[in-house]
C-alpha cells in the first residue's frame, strides 16, 4: 500500500497515514497535501489568546494546518472548538506520539476544549501482523499514557473503536456511503492487493470530527492536532462535511521527530530508534549513546570543522523536546562552531530524558486508577 | 455496481446480490456460481432423517447447494449443525421473502438445530436510497415476519447488525484482514464509483458463518437456506474458513418467486409486483387479477390453443406456494390443453393467498409481545 502512493511524493521521502520514510521536505510537503504554513500572523492570534506561546508552536515543530485561522475567528466570536486526537496502539508509545499531545493539553488548558481521543485498534489490526490480543495490550497500556500527560478528567472522552463501534457505527456508514472507492484510492493509494477491511475503515477516523455536532445538537467546531501523516483521513472528512451539516474540521500539523538511529521518523516497530515511555534509564542512555549525531569521525576533526546540527537527531531532541529557543540556538552555534562535542549533547539529552521518563512512569503509574473516568462511555 | 458483473454471466439475466433481472436460466446459474445441484440422492438422504419431504425441496424450489452431503453426515455422526439466515430490510417483507424462512424453520424443526438469523440494515443503508431511520422502521416490521414464521423461541436469535455490531466487529475484522480487494472486486463486481462502505461490509455478513463455532467453543457446522443471490457473501467465506479454523459453510441456495408482473423476481420496490406480509385482502385480489399469466389474448383462443404455465406467474406462486405437487401437475396439464381458464387459476390463488396472509397478520400481531425474547442480545 505504501508504495503505491509514491508517485504522488518525491523518490527520497514518503509519508502515508502507515509509513513514513526518508528525510521528509515538510515545505513541499504542504505543497503535496495541500495544507497552509502556520504564519507568524497565526501564531500572534494565538498568543493572544493563550498569553504565551507553547514551545511547540515556538519552535516551529506545529508548522502546517487547515482552517486554523477560522476556527481561532469562531473563538473569537464565542464558538468553542472540540479537540481531537488519537494513538494507533501499534505497540508501546514514544516520546514521538507524546509531542502532539503535549500541544493538545495546552490547548485544551488554554481554551477549556473538551478532547475527543480516539484509539484506532481496528485499523492496527487490519495494518500489520498483531494478533487483536496483542493490539488489546498495547491499546490498555497506551492508554496510561495518555492519561500520564494530564488532561481533564471532566473534558476528556477516550474511545476505543473496537470497544465503542456501537456508538461509531452509523456515523461511519454515513460518511462512508458518501465516499467512492475513486476517492479513497486517490487519497490513499489502495491497490488490489490492499484487504476489503483498511478500504472500509477510513469513515471510522472521521467520525469523531462530526460526534462534537452529534452531542452539542448544533455544528460544532472540531481542532485536530496531530503529526501529519494522518492529514488524508481528515482531508476525506473535509469534503463531506458541509453535505452532511457539518463544519470541516479544522487541524494543525506537526512534523515527526527523527529516529535516533537514522533519518527518518521513530518507529515503534524498532525500538532501537525511539525512546520509549516505559523504558528504564539504563535503556535510554544506551540508546541515546548508540544515537545517530551530525558529528564528525574524531574529536580533533570536530574541533576544527565543526558538526551539522541539522542532521543531528540528538540536537533535534534537545530542541524540540527540552532546550529553550535561546538554549538551542547557542547549542547550534557552538555545535557548527566546533565548540560543542557530540558526547555533552548525549549527557544533556540523557539527562533531561531520563527525568522526565522517569516522572512520567510515576504519573503513567497513578493513571492506572484513573481509566474508567477516561473512557467514553461504560459499555467497555 | 449490478451493470459491472455483468460480463460474468448471460446476457439476459443478472443475479448479484443487490440486484436480479431477466429470465433467470437456473441451470446457468449453477455453473457459472460454481454450486451443485441438489441430486435425487441428497433429497433421499435428507428425507431418511426428516421422514417427509418439505414441498420446497419436493418441487425444486430448492435446488442448488454447497457442502449439503457433506453436513448431511456430519449430522449422522452426531454433530449438529447451525441454521443461518437473513434479511436485507429494503422494505416490508413480501411471500418471496418467506420462502427460505419455511424452510429455515421447517429444518430447525426437523434437526432440532439453532438459528442465527441476520438483519442488514448496514448494507441496505449503503446500497440504496433510504435513510437510517427509514431502514429501522423496516427492522422492526421485519422482526415481525421472522417471529410469525414459527421460529422456536429458545433455539432463534436475531442479529440486526447495526444494533449488535460490537458483537461483530472483532470477528468481521478478522475475515476482512484476509479479503484483498482484488477477490471482492471479481465476487462482487465492485467498480471506482462503488461508496467504501459496501466495500467494507461483506465480512459482516460472513461473521455469522463463525459465531456458531465461537458460542459452541469448537469447529461447528453451518446451513445457510437462502435465495441464490446471496451466495457471492458466503462464497468469500468459504474460501478463508479453514484458514481461520473454522468449516465452511454450507448452503442450500432456492430460486427466486416471480415478479406477479413481468418476468424477473418479486420487488420490495416495486410493490405491484409482489404480496406482501402486510396487504389487504382487496389489495392482495387486485394484484392477482392484474398478474402477468401465461394466457392467449381471448378465451376462445385459450379454449383452442391452451396456455404456457412455464412463463406464468400465477401458476407458479400456486405451484411454489399451495398446490401440492400432484395438483400442480393436474393443473399444468389442464392448462397446456386449454381445459383452465386463467380467470380460475387467479381465483385459486386469490383465495390461497387472502387465506395465508391473514392467518399470518395473526401470527405477526402477536408477535409483537415477542421481539425482546427472539433479540441476539439485550444491548439493542
Amino acid at each position: 500500500m505504501s508504495n503505491s502512493s509514491k508517485e504522488n511524493y518525491s523518490d527520497d521521502f514518503e509519508v502515508t497515514p502507515w509509513n513514513v520514510e526518508g528525510p521528509v521536505d515538510y515545505a513541499r510537503l504542504i505543497k503535496k497535501f495541500g495544507t497552509q504554513e502556520i504564519t507568524n500572523e497565526i501564531l500572534k492570534k494565538i498568543e493572544s489568546f493563550t498569553g504565551e506561546l507553547h514551545p511547540l508552536l515556538a519552535n516551529k515543530f506545529f508548522f502546517s494546518h487547515r482552517d486554523l485561522d477560522w476556527i481561532l475567528n469562531k473563538y473569537e466570536s464565542n464558538e468553542k472548538f472540540y479537540l481531537y486526537t488519537g494513538r494507533g496502539p501499534s505497540g508501546m508509545v514514544h516520546l514521538g506520539h507524546l509531542m502532539p499531545w503535549f500541544l493538545t493539553k495546552h490547548l485544551q488548558d488554554k481554551f477549556d476544549s473538551n478532547l475527543l481521543f480516539q484509539i484506532t485498534d481496528d485499523e492496527k489490526f487490519l495494518y500489520g501482523n498483531s494478533t487483536m490480543d496483542e493490539i488489546k495490550k498495547n491499546v490498555n497500556e497506551n492508554i496510561l499514557d495518555i492519561i500520564a500527560i494530564g488532561f481533564k478528567k471532566s473534558r476528556t472522552k477516550i474511545i476505543v473503536n473496537s470497544r465503542h463501534i456501537k456508538h461509531l457505527y452509523s456515523n461511519s456508514l454515513e460518511i462512508a456511503k458518501r465516499i467512492t472507492f475513486s476517492t479513497a484510492k486517490s487519497i490513499f493509494g489502495f491497490t488490489n492487493s490492499t484487504n476489503i477491511g483498511m478500504i472500509g475503515f477510513p469513515p471510522l477516523q472521521g467520525v469523531p470530527c462530526f460526534l462534537p455536532s452529534i452531542i452539542e445538537g448544533k455544528p460544532t467546531p472540531v481542532l485536530i492536532p496531530a503529526a501529519i501523516d494522518q492529514d488524508p483521513y481528515w482531508r476525506l472528512t473535509r469534503d463531506i462535511a458541509e453535505k452532511m451539516g457539518f463544519y470541516k474540521p479544522a487541524q494543525i500539523h506537526s512534523k515527526f521527530l527523527p529516529s535516533l538511529q537514522t533519518i527518518g521518523k521513530m518507529s515503534s516497530s524498532k525500538p532501537e530508534t525511539a525512546l520509549f515511555t516505559t523504558d528504564t534509564p539504563k535503556l535510554i542512555e544506551e540508546k541515546i549513546s548508540n544515537a545517530f549525531t551530525g558529528g564528525q569521525p574524531t574529536i580533533s576533526l570536530q574541533k576544527k570543522l565543526g558538526a551539522n546540527p541539522a542532521i543531528c537527531s540528538v540536537f533535534s531532541y534537545l530542541k524540540y523536546l527540552f532546550d529553550t529557543p535561546v538554549e538551542s540556538n547557542e547549542r547550534e552555534l557552538k555545535c557548527r562552531s566546533g565548540n560543542l562535542l557530540c558526547g555533552e549533547c548525549k549527557h544533556d539529552l540523557s539527562n533531561h530524558s531520563t527525568t522526565f521518563i522517569s516522572m512520567f512512569q510515576e504519573r503513567r503509574e497513578k493513571a492506572k486508577d484513573l481509566v474508567s473516568d477516561f473512557m467514553y462511555s461504560e459499555d467497555s
